[in-house]
């Protein structure tokens, strides 16, 4: 391993450097004067990827902005690693906000200040370094890929067809991403889950009319009250879902798995004081970690309808309308559940008033063993550089690109992330630190080769 | 009876030209360019009881429009009526719906075609061509006393202190209004009783910032699910509302005005078509013409929170509102029911959210007991003239004023209202049939006489 340590020690700051140069170039995916900026932080990544050795790279074309694909392979009988990153970024408003400009890359208290400094250019170059490392020292185990899109930021709008289009150029044994976060500096952790979503909007006709509420109030159904009592319906007194099947496809997390998930720390007067609430609220039987990781949940999250101006107007309103969303855990379809719910609201509907039901948006969830070679010498890698088991947590949220490369190229992913909650991703100010940018090299690096052997047994 | 019937045939025209002369007068209270017309309006009122034969008449100022007050006291031993209209009318807007100019009464299809034609200028200047009638033909039985406001489509909001002020000189011992509707025109109809309100805006705060649906959702209790929930709480499954003590002050109606209130004629077919809805919903055990007249209901006027823009946006808000009325029935105190509310919002929210509620409106229902010999009155005039003994009906509605009448002056009103559903007040195109109007006249003279006779026995 010396000479893995002498490479990147030798290296350290024009490592640093490439990087600043990638982040210089403002590649706001939103926006779209930042078309030519897309390009250019592709072909920025192309470049670097042959010159640490990739046997090749380019640049491909897709409906939006294009993907860096390049590729090492040693021996096509040894396993193969699918590395992505995305090189696109969030926009920086408000940019008064922001103590140095966003793109022009600062270092203070030992770390980088700039949009994309971690989410996602910090973590992606991280992998281009590993793997130049690994190439310039000849100590590659496996054959490696690249795959780098520029649209993360968008939705990943483009990427399910280039996964469709490319299946057999992707091809690979395991794909590793870091474009997640840890516990801690000193607490590393795995994401294993992410939460699938399903959403709709729902819209509850009563009277063909506003009516005057004195004159009518009584005697017809108001579609707030009703649409009220239909969303109340659907939990029950322990936050339990109510829409038949809505759980049937839940998978239980093994009681091990259950267990080092609730090690993580966790202070929960403090969750409670940062988010202002005195009490926590959610399905018996789970705590907070596990109501957010591996359970599902049911939120409305808008509704409106009749009068919301100032003061009293009397009204017996017409319509109501509400946004609902469900997060959905691993297992869950979430085309299922979007009809499974359509059905239930359409059925629970009074007489009195017409339902319509809009799904809008649904993605997988998502779910890694931890029993999988992979993750096995990711927490190697980690236990080598940081002297700890890394925990393996699920998020609450989604990544749907992730469940797409489940589905499209029949892939796990590996999530081993380095940011941090104080990074301030999408937000001004977003930051690094330096610390964990050679480590994650490092941790990468020593990835590579626990799975070699991994793969091996 | 011949006299009177006389006088009215030798006049028709003028009273009816004189009632053109009140309504081109643009008195709209709520739009302060006319300011002007308010007093015109007033001065106009002034002159016609005037030269109708009233002892004094005047124009007095209050914070906001005058009140024409007039009288004619015949022997300060009779019995004294009491006469309530209003002289301003709603603005004209959308004014190119208007078939012909709001301000220009035209006669088309036997009906008068303006603003103000039925709300309340018809209406109300009938009462004025009835007391001359009687005045002219010698057969006023009793004193009577005009009071005539330019508040009324704003709320009657200086008319409260007028009553405080002139307590004495108000002194009557009915009140004779004609604002409201009868059921159809071959069914006169007397409106008993009218609802009270109270009206609050309620908020619910869950976390001290939107946060991410995907994070926290499921963990954290969502400020529209919780309002959502309470707000289905306040109604149970037979439509009763659950606020405890709410029902408390209800009055039951005796059973033999039900029937008679049941006796009305109602379309359910006709009714439910003309809303649109395929069921009519309510509480059990009442009718529509109940749940509406004499039964208090519970009605959101207004919801929001999160977010309502277009497509999905996953968020679990911080705040969800709602705009909360009830209507309430005679004997229920809209100060004990607003308390009463607020207390129960307060303890039936979990301690995972904050509670607010602001009581923003409120005012007492009115009822009219059918056993009074004005209301006998009454029901003999509608019998002499439409042949048939008018309904009781219970509005659903709320006219403030008539409680406020009872509360401050000590006197019932009696609302014998010739208006139709098909009269379009506030509306394009208002109208009201010259039959109407001229019978209304008829009715009202016979109203003196049996008054008369009824307060002798």
């Amino acid at each position: 391993m010396d000479k893995v340590k002498n490479y990147i020690n030798a290296n350290k700051e024009r490592f640093l450097e490439e990087l600043f140069q990638l982040i210089r170039i403002p590649s706001i995916s939103s926006l779209s004067e930042h078309k030519e900026d897309m390009i250019k932080a592709a072909e920025y990544y192309k470049t670097k990827l042959l010159e640490a050795g990739a046997d090749k790279a380019r640049v491909m074309p897709t409906a939006g902005n294009p993907v860096v694909y390049g590729e090492k392979i040693i021996d096509p009988n040894l396993p193969t690693v699918l590395v992505y990153a995305h090189y696109d970024v969030m926009p920086v408003d408000p940019v008064d906000l922001w103590d140095s400009p966003p793109f022009e890359p600062e270092i203070r208290d030992g770390k980088i200040y700039a949009r994309g400094a971690d989410d996602d250019k910090g973590q992606g170059f991280m992998h281009a370094k590993a793997f130049e490392t690994l190439v310039k020292t000849d100590s590659l185990p496996v054959n490696v890929k690249f795959m780098l899109e520029g649209e993360e930021e968008i939705g990943s709008v483009s990427l399910g067809a280039f996964c469709r289009e490319n299946k057999e150029m992707l091809k690979a044994d395991i794909i590793i991403v870091s474009d997640t976060g840890m516990i801690a500096p000193d607490i590393p952790s795995i994401t294993t889950g992410l939460r699938g979503l399903a959403y709709w909007q729902v819209e509850v006709t009563g009277p063909n009319r506003d009516l005057h509420s004195g004159l009518f109030g009584g005697a017809v159904a108001n579609p707030i009250n009703v649409l009220s009592k239909m969303i109340a319906s659907m939990t029950d007194e322990d936050n339990k879902i109510t829409i038949p099947g809505f759980y049937d496809d839940v998978l239980e997390v093994p009681e091990q798995e259950r267990k080092l998930l609730n090690e993580a720390p966790f202070d929960e007067e403090e969750y409670k004081r940062a988010i202002g609430v005195e009490e926590l609220s959610g399905e018996k039987g789970f705590t907070t970690i596990e109501r957010t990781g591996i359970r599902p949940s049911f939120d409305v999250c808008g509704i409106w309808g009749g009068y919301t101006g100032e003061g009293a107007k009397t009204v017996l309103p017409s319509k109501a309308y509400a946004k609902i969303s469900a997060r959905l855990v691993p297992n869950q379809d979430h085309e299922k559940i979007a009809k499974l719910f359509e059905e239930h609201f359409v059925k629970i509907a009074p007489k009195s008033v017409k339902v319509k039901v809009e799904s809008l948006h649904g993605g997988q969830g998502y779910v890694c063993p931890i029993d999988l070679p992979a993750y096995r010498a990711a927490e190697k890698a980690y236990m080598d550089i940081y002297g700890k088991r890394p925990v393996p947590t699920r998020s609450g949220g989604s990544i749907p690109i992730i469940s797409t490369f489940e589905s499209i190229l029949g892939i796990k992913s590996i999530l081993m992330g380095f940011g941090l909650e104080s990074d301030a991703i999408h937000s001004p100010n977003e930051n690094y630190p330096l610390e964990n940018f050679y480590k994650g090299i490092e941790t990468i690096i020593r990835f590579y080769m626990h799975f070699a052997d991994e793969m091996k047994k």
